[in-house]
Formats: structure tokens, C-alpha cells, sequence
């Protein structure tokens, strides 16, 4: 069977994963260092995933707003342990005008320095936690629940298109509380609409759970995130929900008089998720004809492809198409109208199918001569591309069936490439029960040795960096400790030998 | 009859506009120079916005892209007159790492400074451009249609919320055609999708038509506008469409085989409008009670108030309005579902219900115990707040009654605040014959002069500077010669004394 890309998962996972994105003209390098271009089938992608998870932050009670982008030195300043943890590679604006540098070129004027200088927004617990502390004066004010959709900036040494980048795009969430409960309560719920938004739109099976101290977002007094696994079997953290505690607000002052009329420090969340859900959605989805996209986070879920040659004929195909779009749109699949367009470009049918295909469009939809005097379609479906023999898998059906159809075949494919997440991820993660185990079965399992689920005592402080440095040796990360566990109690930690109190998954990540 | 804001338009414009953005809760200072922070009803706003133009912008075949916020300094210096033009007061990145300053604080790392700097991009021509010329290559790949939603930084010294901040968001589309007539055509396309846009969505009545020379967009062939009028006389620019012919392609070496087999330079269009346009909805609708939202750019179209006592029965009272709620959201109003909120905060009725008239709710809806007895509501219309005897007219109606009129009231509000526009507008352009006739107008009209509507010969060069800055001496410029006219051949050019050529709107502006 020869498929659309040049080179396949097997042979070579990260060239795969960057021609994927080229072939499917997802994004490129826009001669900016670390920054890349989102082209259209990319944007369409992210324009899908902000618009389903805001009506979940919105059906859960959160507001947008919109912050600056710059952010004061002095801000850091005030929050000495954020900035130690990973602020410091940061884009600094210094000067606020360029003049002529008298060789034919423009420099930044030494008279137009800034008194102190900017710093691009990295992440915005610091200003939005400024605009908290005036916000908020009474129990009355709480709670304040407060999303916003940004561009940040972190001076990544090493860049990959959508996995990590100098600029991207990302939500973030930031609220307020009266209580640490109900911050507490407030992390979990977001990291739920994550983990099933994830599971419901992406198609992602994702585990949700606990890092480990040594992970933690700094400032935080507890980092959730969930954590999906990519087909080469390394981990790829999709999102994070931070339980913030009294830290933040210390730093920004953000304090309210409580019912009793005393003064409290609120407590604080911060949560997010970035165009890196498309990494994820690229390397769990994806195969060796390029993407695949989920029904839910299509732009075009139905494309028709008029098998045009320059004739007279041509005109009566191209309307038979449209008459098939207009049904199609009339229907509704996962919630929504179908989304469906007509490719009338006047390149060669093949050159369009296969575009379409590496670009993971659910359905594709040809039309020839022969279609029209039929009343047919040829039907393609990304998640079957091909027959048992090879071939590929082009059905002929009725118009009116098809129409009839479409819908259910969405879902269909929808639910189909949610399985196979499911399948992948369970198949690989392995219960392994001491630490010789652990280093045999990343020794053996090279290529794809997926996640190990062992026990551990949770160790804290120096005995877990013992245990960060060991795992380091094996290029493993702890991911998390999965939610929802009731304690362990059938074996020691293979770490340190102690009573075990819980189950967490190591493997390697992105 | 006394009203909600402290300060009046006929008192003080200027503390009025801003008085209604902060008892408004629009948005607010953010401690970040020339920064504002957009709280949730300014956001809102924006977002409906976004919403309903990003629809527009789609339906006229754009695709949505993203590129880099950072733009080497390179970059423009290969568009000279571009820079020249407004480019020159600009965020500028030099360094990539904060270190501590040995002081207890924070500074850029010198050791970390970028070889070349990197400008906060404000606007996106020349990065744009730069993608466009690895897209085009044949006359197949033309046109590309692109826009995107993005944050730009422009240095502006004077700031005002809305108005004119250092960092704003926008759309920004970008396009690029074969032909110079193609790229006009879609010029002037997308000015109508922003006349149609402004009066249909924002209810703002405005003037579209083309800059004069010395307004144009530095780098282009025609600058088109439009242009809207303040209740207090004043221009505000609310978006512009430009025809950059082959200049920018030029620049950025935008060339492509034509059919011919050819090389050509492609012909390219920037337009884009902005948060500005809220300015110009705060100061086309607002009064002395505060903002007033056309129902279709509202966050929430209807507010329900519960009068809530701290009593056993304010659990039967927010029922009754939950209940509301469930059946406005089921109707439709202007072509989507009636959005409908439950303002149930523990705060007095009162300060609710003014809170919401200041922020311009078009419906507002007060719910007391004996509303739920007799199946009532109360209702406010934000554009009739008054009955005649100056007292808030706020009408008992069966709730039923209500449900059954609120999409028509909705409408109804929505084409009586775009009614009061297109009243104003007409109201305030005064067809004026000469120069003197100018003086005099703007001499005697001095609080509110509106707009003049003269004859001119359109002059160039020198002659239009002689122009401009006659009219400088006046705080005056020219806004635009409106689209659509067919000659002007009644009378001579109020400053040459020539034949006209055609009419132009002269007045302030923001």
C-alpha cells in the first residue's frame, strides 16, 4: 500500500509529525524565530477548539476578559518564586521607537527608552492578579471567575510547530475564592471540562490527575493536568488546572473583608490549555496519509470535490455539488449544521482528493459525469481510506442515501477515532511493581515502550528529587498520579521501599 | 428628572464618555502604560462583535490565519514609505532574559540581546506579505483571502479608552489578486461588508467613502472609510478598506505567472477595524443613564432581576425567573436565540436595576413577590426609560404576554437605536457652498457642528497641503467623499475656486 506522506510513523515519528503539518498545510515557519504561521486548516482547527471549550468555560460560569499584553518588570518582581521557576526567558521590550541608524537601516531609539522596561506576557497571574486585588474588597466580590484567550510569549530554545513555541495561543483561566475549598473545587472542575472536552471534541482519551511536586506550575500548591499519549507512546501534557492557595494573593494583595468583617486572603486557581491540543490531536490521530480531524473540530466536515476536466459538463457538476452542499448544511451532526463546501478549484480531482486527505477532512466527498447521470456520490471516509485489499476505499451511494446518511457517519467516525484513542492508550500502559521492572521494560521496549503504572510513597523535598534524578537517567517523567484513587495499599513504593499511597504513570514526554 | 451618571453629555462630553465606561464596568485602567484592562461587558461586546463580522467576513470567502505579534526590524526597513508614514512609534524587543539586578530586582540579561530586534507588530503588512510571496507563485494560487484577529501595539502617546491605547485588538484581512481591478473590486467589497456591518449589527449610521490623499494608509493607492458621528459632532473612523496596488508587492516581492506564463507583480488590499468601534457605540448610543447596547451586539439582551428581601420567599421569586429565562431562551430574536441572564447576586433590587441600566442591557426585566403572585413582570426598555412625567417607566405585563413579545421588542430596539442614528447623522451635515460659509458655520455652531458637505476639485500635492492645513487652523479634516457619487458639476471647489470635481464631509474627529 503506498500512502500519501513520504515518510511514515514507523520510520521516523518526528519527520512524520512535521510533514503532516506541511502536507496538510496546517502551519510553516514564518522566518520569525520560534514563531510560526497558523495557515488557514490549522486556525480552522484552534477557531473549532476555542469556540467548543469557551461555551464550557462559559456553561460553567466563567466571564472573558482581556489583559494587556505587557506586563511591568516590577510585577515579577513582586512574585520572587514565579519568576525563579521559569519566567526568566522572556521577551523584554526596552524601547518604544526606531529611527534611521544612518546606514540605510532603522534601530531602536536610545532616546526612546522605557524608564522600566515590559515584559511580554509569559502567563498573566501577575497583571490579572493586580486587577483582582481592585476588584475585590468584600466576600460579597467573590467569586470572581474570569477567562481569557491570549497570545504568550516564552523564549523556547528549542521550537516545534504547535508542541512549543515562542509565541502561541492559549486560554488561560484565573479566579478568586473565599474559601480553599472552594478553590480547590474550582481546580477540579476545570480540569474535568478539560478531561472531557478533551475525551467529547478531540477524540483524545486523556488521563486527569495529580503532578508531582517537582512539576508543579511554580507558586502553586497543587498542579492537576491531563496527560494524553501520542502514538509513538510518549506522554503529551494537554492541559493544567493550578490550585494557587493564598500565594498569589499574598504577592498582589488580593484580600477581602469576610462576612464576619474580617480582612481574608482569597484563594486562588489559574488553569489553561494552548494550540498544543492540536499537536496532540496530529499525533494521536493522525497516519500515514496525514491527519485525521474529528468530526466535532473539523472546519469542513464534508468536502465535495467536483471531478472537473475542462468541459462543458463541467457546469452542471459543479451544481450538482452545490445542490449536495445545500442538503448537507440543512442537516445537523454532533449538536451543530453539517459543515460542508464545495472544492471547485481548478487543479486535477486527484491532486483535490488527496489534499483533502492529508488534510483528515472526515468525509470527502467526489463527483464525476458518471455521479450526475446517476444521482450518485462517491463517498471516501478518512477513518477507512482503504479497502482490505489496499485499495482505496471509494463507495458509490445514492445522493438522497448519502444525505440521509451523513449525519450518523459523522458521529460515526466521531466515536471511531475516540475508540482507537481509548484502545491505544490502555494498551500501553503497562502495571509494573518494582523498579528493575521499570528499567527492563524501557530497556526492551524502546521504540514505543508507552507508560508504566506503578506505586509510590510520594515522597517529598530530596528523597523525590532521588527520584526525579533516577527517572532522568531514563529520560522518564513522573505524569501523574491518575484522580480518583482510593489509596494503595497492595505493595511498597519502588522508589524508596515505604508503604505505597498511591499509583502514578511514568514514560517519556513531549 | 435626574439620571444614573454624575456627569452629563451636555456637561462634559469627554467625562462623560469615560463615565460611562467605568459605571458601565467596560473596562478600566490597567497600571500598564496606554493598557486598558476590557472587563466581561466591554469583552462581551467584542466578542459579539467578533461573532457577527467574523460571520460577514467568511461568507465573502476569507479564511482566518494567525501570524507572528514579533517582526524583524528587517522587515520594514524594506518598506521605507511605510515606515515613514506611522510606523515609527513601536514597541521594541532587544533581550530575551531578565536577570536579577543585584538590587532585589530585575533586568534584562545583556548577555542575552537579540541580533536583531523585534518589533510589536503594528500591523501586519509586511510579515503577511512576506507568507504571501511563498504562497503565490502561479496565477492559480491567486486570490489568497486572509484575515486575522489579532493584538497590535502602536505607541500612542495620548491615550483613551477605545479610542486610541497602545495595544489594541482588531481584524486585520489581507488579501492578493491578479489584477488591479480584482483587488479594487474587493476593496470596495469590504468596506460594504463594514457599512452593512456598522448599520445593521452596531446600529451606527455611517459615511462610506474615500480618504483623501493625505489620509491614506501609507503605502497605498486608495484609502476608503467609514465614518460614523458622535453626539457631539464629532468624526470617528471606524474602519478602513485599502488598495494597495502593486506597492506592497513590490516590497515583499508578491509575484506570480499569469496564464501567459508571465511574471507579475500581485495587486494586494489590507482592511481591518477595531475595539475603536466600541467608542464609537458608546458615543453614538450612550446617554446620560449610561451605555445603551443595540440588543444585537449584547452580551445579554435580557436581564432578570429578582427583588430579592433575604426573605423565605425569594426562592419562589428566583424560581419564577429561572423559569423566564428557560422560556426567552427558546425563542429567537434578530436571527439567534434570545440571550437571557439571572442577575440573582445577594444585592439590593435598586442598585441591580441601575447597574444593568448603566451598562445598557436593552431589556431589563424586575421580578418582586407580587409579580410571581399575579404572573407578572416588570419591564424596562433601555430606550424608553422615561415615561413623559420623567418617572422610570417601567410596565406590568403577564409574563406570558412578554415571552410573546420579547423578540419583537428586541427588534424594535434594536431598529429604533439605528433609527436615532441615521436621525443624527442627517441632522448634522450641512451642504455648504463656501469657504467662508465654513468659517462661519464652525465659528457659530461651536459646541455641536456636526459635519459640512462641500464641493471640491480634489487638488494633489502641494495644493492639498495649502487644503489641509486651511483647515488645520480649524481643528478640521476632511473624513471622505462619499461612495456612489456620480459627478459634481453645480457649483465650483469651495478652496480653488475650480471646477468640482466631487463632494467631500468635513468636520473634528476623534
Amino acid at each position: 500500500m503506498k500512502h500519501a506522506l513520504s515518510v511514515t510513523r514507523e520510520q521516523d515519528f518526528a519527520a512524520w509529525y512535521q510533514s503532516v503539518i506541511t502536507e496538510a498545510d496546517m502551519a510553516e515557519d514564518s522566518g520569525v524565530r520560534g514563531c510560526m504561521v497558523i495557515r488557514p486548516w490549522g486556525y480552522g482547527i484552534w477557531e473549532r477548539i476555542q469556540r467548543l471549550l469557551d461555551d464550557r468555560i462559559k456553561a460553567t460560569g466563567h466571564e472573558n476578559c482581556y489583559f494587556p499584553l505587557f506586563i511591568p518588570l516590577s510585577y515579577f518582581e513582586k512574585e520572587a518564586e514565579h519568576v525563579e521557576g521559569f519566567a526568566k526567558e522572556m521577551a523584554v521590550v526596552t524601547h518604544h521607537r526606531l529611527i534611521p541608524d544612518g546606514k540605510g537601516g532603522l534601530m531602536p531609539d536610545p532616546e526612546a527608552k522605557l524608564e522600566e522596561p515590559l515584559v511580554v506576557r509569559p502567563t498573566s497571574e501577575t497583571v490579572i492578579g493586580t486587577a483582582f486585588s481592585r476588584w475585590v474588597q468584600s466576600w460579597r466580590d467573590l467569586p470572581v471567575l474570569i477567562n481569557q484567550w491570549a497570545n504568550v510569549v516564552r523564549w523556547e530554545m528549542r521550537t516545534r510547530m504547535f508542541l512549543r513555541t515562542a509565541e502561541f495561543l492559549w486560554q488561560e483561566g484565573h479566579t478568586a475564592h473565599a474559601s480553599a475549598e472552594e478553590a480547590k473545587g474550582e481546580t477540579l472542575k476545570m480540569l474535568e471540562v478539560y478531561r472531557s472536552f478533551a475525551e467529547d471534541c478531540l477524540g483524545v482519551h486523556v488521563i486527569a490527575g495529580e503532578k508531582p511536586e517537582n512539576e508543579r506550575f511554580p507558586g502553586a500548591i497543587e498542579t492537576w493536568s491531563i496527560e494524553a499519549m501520542m502514538q509513538d507512546g510518549k506522554a503529551l501534557q494537554a492541559g493544567t488546572s493550578h490550585f494557587l492557595g493564598t500565594n498569589f494573593a499574598h504577592a498582589q494583595n488580593i484580600r477581602f473583608q469576610n462576612a464576619e468583617g474580617q480582612l481574608e486572603l482569597a484563594n486562588t486557581t489559574s488553569w489553561g490549555v494552548s494550540t498544543r491540543m492540536i499537536g496532540a490531536v496530529i499525533m494521536v490521530h493522525g497516519d500515514d496519509d496525514g491527519l485525521r480531524v474529528p468530526p466535532m473540530i473539523a472546519p469542513w466536515q464534508v468536502v465535495i470535490v467536483p471531478m472537473l476536466r475542462d468541459q462543458p459538463e463541467d457546469a452542471a457538476i459543479v451544481d450538482y455539488a452545490r445542490e449536495l452542499q445545500a442538503q448537507l448544511v440543512k442537516q445537523s451532526a454532533l449538536g451543530e449544521p453539517i459543515r460542508a463546501m464545495v472544492d471547485a478549484r481548478p487543479a486535477k480531482a486527484a491532486t483535490k482528493r488527496w489534499g483533502w486527505v492529508k488534510k483528515g477532512a472526515p468525509i470527502v466527498i467526489e463527483i464525476g459525469g458518471r455521479d450526475v447521470a446517476g444521482g450518485n456520490v462517491s463517498v471516501i471516509r478518512r477513518d477507512r481510506l482503504y479497502r482490505e485489499d489496499g485499495k482505496l476505499d471509494s463507495q458509490v451511494v445514492a445522493r438522497d442515501a448519502f444525505v440521509g446518511d451523513a449525519a450518523a457517519m459523522l458521529e460515526d467516525i466521531q466515536a471511531t477515532l475516540h475508540a482507537q484513542s481509548v484502545e491505544k492508550l490502555r494498551a500501553n500502559i503497562v502495571p509494573i511493581d518494582d523498579w528493575a521492572g521499570v528499567e527492563a521494560h524501557f530497556a526492551e521496549a524502546a521504540k514505543n515502550p508507552g507508560w508504566v503504572d506503578v506505586r509510590w510513597s510520594k515522597p517529598t523535598g530530596a528523597a523525590l528529587d532521588t527520584v526525579v534524578e533516577r527517572l532522568k537517567a531514563l529520560k522518564l517523567t513522573i505524569r501523574n498520579a491518575p484522580a480518583g484513587q482510593t489509596g494503595c495499599d497492595d505493595g511498597p513504593c519502588i522508589f524508596t521501599g515505604a508503604p505505597a499511597v498511591e499509583r502514578i504513570l511514568i514514560g517519556r514526554a513531549y
